[in-house]
């Protein structure tokens, strides 16, 4: 499985993480994900470097994991500081590999690459998931699939009419405008529908159901699997700002070549106390994501087995446009990667 | 796994197939099956040529498909008649293979191979199938081997003294005159007890259970996987034509490389419209394809992993001459058709 | 998987094989093991050699085993003297592989290797499973990993006082004296700790559990997978004579890369005849072998992949020692066999 990995990907959501021991397979490694005392979460490959057991089968001493085959602590840093046995010597190559991670928009994000490049200010912006002026209904699954497809799903958003009608079915939509902007590695998509019938999910919450809106829905991409999703109506003639927003989040981040972790949010600006409008998105959420995207994501991978998607000449169309454009940023980001690596290994020769 | 191509093969029973999609992996890759409104069969590859979803989780809009992922539209042709993105053009490339199928002998034959070719004449004959002078009584089912296993169980039929026993047993079976008889790309296999007692199959339905009788079993192979077998007794002295007469019809059609659909059936001369005689058929096909052959099929395909058979250097014996003879004028026939098909390539260069 | 072939590997507990066919994977094969009417043990491939069915599946004859499938028989020594059909004739290579088989120290005892060299002398020496002095209860699981990941976690005791905690604990074991002595293909590891508390397992044992022992833990590794460990408390200044004796026997016999047939047992010098006691030692092995090693050891397998330990290159401590050394003369043992069989084939050109 090809991957960025000077890239920080959303690895949980921070409330999951606590000081007990989580174990999450990320980007092909199996890991441990724990908070110290002071709240600070940490990542380390769930592998003893010495008979490699789970550290996760192991235990907590302070911040320091033990491991339970046969005793070797770890701090934070991965280094080792206990050595049980013999004259309890600490072998130079007794490390765990650990991680950068971070909280931030109430998501723990990891960085598997080099942690010397680890910018906090590269996390995608994804503030809105705690701004007070919004309501946030989130959840999390795992896709049995690439993770590259469960980003086309995302890019290609026509599959919605077909995926999840009637619910999210927009009439209009395959007449709306669309342009794609890119901006470095993000890639924006907008579509606008200027005169529509609001779709359903928005209908009980417009003060008339029947009024004719315009309805947008504006995607961002930022490589390699973080993409927001704006979908908005508001009565003809109004500015957006008077509008009904939904701010959708969906944070990708590979496990293995045919699993993907998928976290997922809605943050609305409408009836942020309304239970009932929680339960809707939460309705929606399971309805639309676990029963329609997902078997659906599950079968293209089943019928695609372990090829890739450009070896089988898909038949291209117009709404594939974004999704091609994300695999080849990333596919060139991918290679610029390796070539840098390349690079660095051979100004250390 | 190697296939002859240019052939028809048993895809299911005709009274299965219906307006609805029905899904089978046949021949190594996963098929749609469904008829027209005026009842012809249509098969295609349940894969769309777009994203590779599976189009059998779309739908039917009159005799054509609807992709369920972004909503391509199919003829029973495999053209693409509607795109619904963009400027709505169809790419040329957006086909989806589609294979020859027919309605005969109350089955639904499909032809892998050049359409060009698929001449309804070279379906094997079955019509004993639908005959009002025979009852029939079908069934099918998966075998977790290679086709060729199950085709060896078939036309070595002297496994039925040990894996049948007692119920399909014949006393003098092993002593039977025996001759084979190849025709073109059938083989026949002819066995004649002249005097025995009658199998315990046939007991119930003779005057005289205990009178000898003379007893034969011939076996017509069809490559690569009709099976149509003739089982009889007559009193001895009499003609044939006044005996119980069984016809077995087994069609043996390839998966993977090792799993295989099974379809069966036993047409018999007596007792048309007998209960019992039916339940008494379908209580031996249970047991005697379900519970006997199978696990030992399965088996035999475990204890050779994927092993071909004669690397393995199997003992052979005299029973093995049909299945042998089968297995060798088969690879003859796949190798020529390759031969041809490159002919035929070079030809176009 | 790299085996050892001119070996004796423990394929059964004598009780568990009588004149009914038992079936067990063993060194990579599917084995047939059963007793002739005077009660020799029998060990065959269980695959006939005419078509690959398993012989398991087909029925004893007198002390022979007729093929389920074509009827085949075979006598114990693997030789073919049925064949049912056509003129009789056997072929000369309708043979079943056999191996020496023998019943020692209440084991079934195997030898994959050359039958030539099957000297029962080099079995490895489990006379107190059968002693009349000690008490013995015993058991067997399947490892889900390698056989030598299961020979390591017996020959670095040090997971003891972290797998097996607090039952098991010695509570200065990491202090212990300890040495390691090689004699021939026999690897001993010998620990003691001077003055100690007894662990919790013998405590019940002693008339005053709290009274300062003695306690020495020696471990006896006959390659590739036999492994004695005589443990023993005394009180201080008493000699072992009068302590409290246990001697586990553990061996390994590898199914394939990752499964392990395990069989061990524990026999003890004190109250012999006092079920309480029985029932200590079977919960002790239920919780210690089943549920602390087994999920251990697995999950190290499972962090492994199909990976060799030393191409991941471990950590090794002090106490790796006796299990490094016991994989470097396995190691060497298989190479030196490999090239004595090359010798063996070169002499035969």
């Amino acid at each position: 499985m090809k991957l960025l990995r000077n890239i920080w990907y959303a690895a949980a959501w921070s409330h999951e993480i606590d000081e007990s021991f989580a174990t999450r397979e990320l980007l092909g490694e199996p890991m441990l994900l724990y908070r110290k005392h002071d709240g600070t979460p940490v990542a380390m490959i769930d592998r003893c470097p010495h008979r490699f057991a789970p550290l996760s089968m192991g235990k907590r001493v302070g911040d320091s994991v033990e491991c339970g085959y046969h005793g070797l602590r770890f701090d934070c840093s991965g280094a080792c500081t206990l050595n049980p046995h013999g004259d309890g010597r600490i072998p130079q190559a007794a490390r765990v590999r650990t991680f950068p991670v971070v909280d931030l928009h109430g998501l723990v994000w990891l960085w598997p690459g080099d942690p010397a490049r680890a910018d906090i200010g590269l996390i995608p912006d994804c503030a809105h998931l705690v701004s007070p002026r919004l309501k946030t209904i989130g959840g999390q699954m795992i896709h049995q699939a690439h993770y590259e497809l469960v980003v086309d799903n995302l890019m290609d958003l026509s599959h919605v009419n077909y995926v999840h009608a009637p619910y999210q079915q927009v009439d209009d939509f395959l007449r709306a405008k669309h342009d794609v902007v890119q901006t470095g590695a993000t890639l924006e998509s907008r579509r606008t529908v200027p005169s529509t019938r609001a779709p359903q999910s928005f209908r009980p919450f417009l003060a008339d159901p029947d009024t004719p809106v315009e309805y947008w829905l504006n995607i961002r991409w930022h490589a390699p699997g973080c993409c927001v999703l704006e979908t908005g109506v508001v009565p003809i003639g109004e500015p957006r700002e008077n509008g009904l927003v939904r701010i959708g989040t969906h944070l990708v981040t590979p496990i293995t070549a045919s699993s993907t972790r998928y976290v997922y949010a809605s943050s609305r600006n409408y009836r942020l106390d309304d239970p009932l409008a929680d339960d809707e998105t939460a309705r929606w959420q399971q309805m639309g994501f676990h029963e329609q995207d997902k078997p659906m994501i599950k079968a293209v991978q089943s019928r695609m087995g372990d090829r890739e998607l450009f070896s089988m000449r898909p038949i291209l169309l117009a709404t594939d446009g974004p999704a091609v454009r994300a695999r080849r940023l990333l596919a060139a980001m991918i290679e610029e990667e390796a070539r840098q690596s390349e690079h660095a290994c051979a100004a250390l020769v």
